[in-house]
């Protein structure tokens, strides 16, 4: 069975038949930087802690990221990695009458809208329009649609696309929309002067939910990390439908540690545009047309059937991409690579260089 | 706030202004004897990898499991603690006309029942039964109850009481009611000779789901840590519901090593029988009145109110005991108390003394 979502090594390691950690990666778009040393440290730290039950209310790991994103602990709400948190969002959608959702979009938003038979409007990005700034106002589908009764669930940046929304281009769906889930996944990839998220606004608007994950930016997909920033109201509803420890206590002081790390951050913020620019470059000399992208990954069109490249690139080369056969508007012609480190990232152009001057 | 869980440090620290780790607690029925060093082990021998997402059918957890319960892997589903699970057990319950749950119930069966607005129907104990042997048939307001339209929400052996209901007494109600949720949370305290585990009969019994921790038994509530037993259609289904990487790498790893660790067990079996009477008879001699038990804690009555008694321990002695006023069946004339090592149950039973005979 192909998998849906992208870093299953499992997978890949069995339709290659070498070990996992000989497969170079680039279908998750996880950072080849981490983890942190600090996390590391901070999980060698609390060892000694396994037997106890970790703070249900996550104090330590809360006030960690109320000074980092100066809001105060109760609107923030730490998850099991976001797609937790992206359960109990898929639950309040589920009560509105529609969720209009921007396509194409992440599978895993599928799955929560299905689990509690919400009502789904796919709203189709344009994906002929491609401007070299890469903020792109919504699909002009979305405001009219816009009521009291429908909700909106949305990632900003775009995965698959990697496009960026600006703060302005989402400011009126908030206006209008009863519910706004936004999936900011992808948006410590930016800079703290380029960032388009809406943490800021957050203490103004009840109806929006803020996503983050911890996985990508961190390297620490292992370890599930995300969390949730929204009204209290909501917070301590969610807080009484689900388990009371969702949080492991060693990815909890892990998280503590790493968003206090503004060495690594730094790092990754230096490191990723130098290198996703020669990626990008080194993909269109190639012959592949990729999209300007705003988090650490590229859409790359082929001319190739993608599925195709994928085999080979597995079979030949032991790197896995991964191909956009889960999205339906995108299908076979393009595929997905996160950017890695720039000997990676020559390593892939290369093969795909050998790959489509033989075939 | 007063918790409604056991082995909740943080408050306790709060209230007393010591640091957690200077409590000793008997609030959490966690056994003192772990974590195994092979959980350790694991954890140390998986960090290199969190930069991987876990394999999202956690092959290597289900193996060994599998192997444990001589069953195959498709009837085992792990879990982030046999909350996450309860929760989505909650939620197939919640689709019955009513669901039968036998009181006093552990606080969690309220959450994942009023999560989903599951009708509840409570069916008492007679708290005033309390055979030497523990075996105790099943309350008798039980099986007339018993329809195609009703589910039952039951641990085995019973928290807060400590009593196990023996294989037979279950079996008629598996064969009536639509949907039976067995929580064997602390079964692996017993050893394999004196179980009364129903996971030999999961494959006969589609209606049956069973879910296990690893939490209590191997001392590890911080990594969270459980799996359900129950028909593949089931399992597959709860799987579409939820995250796709429920369970956090480290804990997978930590999972699969202890189930295989046979040594760890027998030092359990070994140490949890005559301690459990030594503090049971020395909790006697105090003049309380404690309930045989099948699991590694104690019920116990008291004449003075055991809020009072849970205040002075914490101040003056730096004990935890899990008060009992969140069952409102027990209320203040009940407190719990995990069996930990012999010096522990000592320095418990000694302070106990002091404050009865001071009063």
């Amino acid at each position: 069975m192909r998998p849906v979502h992208g870093g299953n090594l499992a997978w890949a390691a069995e339709k290659t038949g070498c070990p996992p950690d000989a497969i170079l990666d680039f279908s998750a778009s996880i950072s080849p930087l981490g983890p942190p040393q600090s996390a590391i440290a901070a999980i060698q730290a609390n060892l000694g802690n396994l037997s106890y039950y970790p703070d249900p209310n996550y104090r330590e790991l809360r006030a960690a990221l109320s000074q980092s994103h100066q809001l105060p602990p109760e609107w923030i709400l730490p998850g099991n990695g976001s797609a937790e948190l992206l359960t109990l969002a898929g639950w309040d959608l589920a009560k509105l009458a529609v969720t209009a959702l921007v396509t194409p979009a992440f599978g895993d938003y599928w799955r929560c809208l299905k689990a509690f038979n919400a009502k789904v409007l796919e709203c189709p990005l344009d994906l002929e329009v491609r401007e070299k700034d890469s903020l792109l106002p919504l699909a002009s589908c979305l405001l009219p649609l816009a009521s009291d009764k429908c909700g909106l669930l949305l990632n900003n940046p775009h995965n698959p696309t990697g496009k960026l929304f600006s703060q302005e281009a989402i400011l009126p769906y908030l206006e209008k929309f009863a519910l706004v889930v936004l999936d900011e996944a992808f948006m410590d990839f930016l800079p703290p002067d380029q960032d388009q998220s809406l943490i800021p606004l957050v203490q103004k608007y009840p109806n929006l939910v803020i996503l983050r994950s911890l996985t990508k930016f961190y390297s620490l997909p292992g370890l599930r990390l995300g969390y949730a920033l929204a009204h209290p109201d909501r917070l301590q509803r969610w807080q009484q439908w689900r388990d009371p420890w969702p949080v492991n206590a060693l990815a909890a002081a892990a998280a503590a540690a790493v968003v206090q790390d503004k060495e690594f951050q730094q790092q990754t913020w230096n490191w990723l545009p130098p290198t996703k620019l020669q990626l990008f470059q080194g993909l269109e000399l190639v012959g592949f047309q990729p999209w300007q992208s705003a988090a650490n990954f590229l859409l790359v069109e082929s001319e190739q059937p993608s599925s195709q490249l994928q085999q080979q690139l597995l079979q030949d080369h032991q790197i896995l991409i991964r191909d956009c056969l889960s999205f339906p508007e995108l299908g076979d012609r393009y595929f997905r690579v996160a950017v890695r480190l720039k000997e990676e990232n020559e390593r892939l152009v290369q093969a795909l260089s050998t790959i489509i001057n033989a075939n």
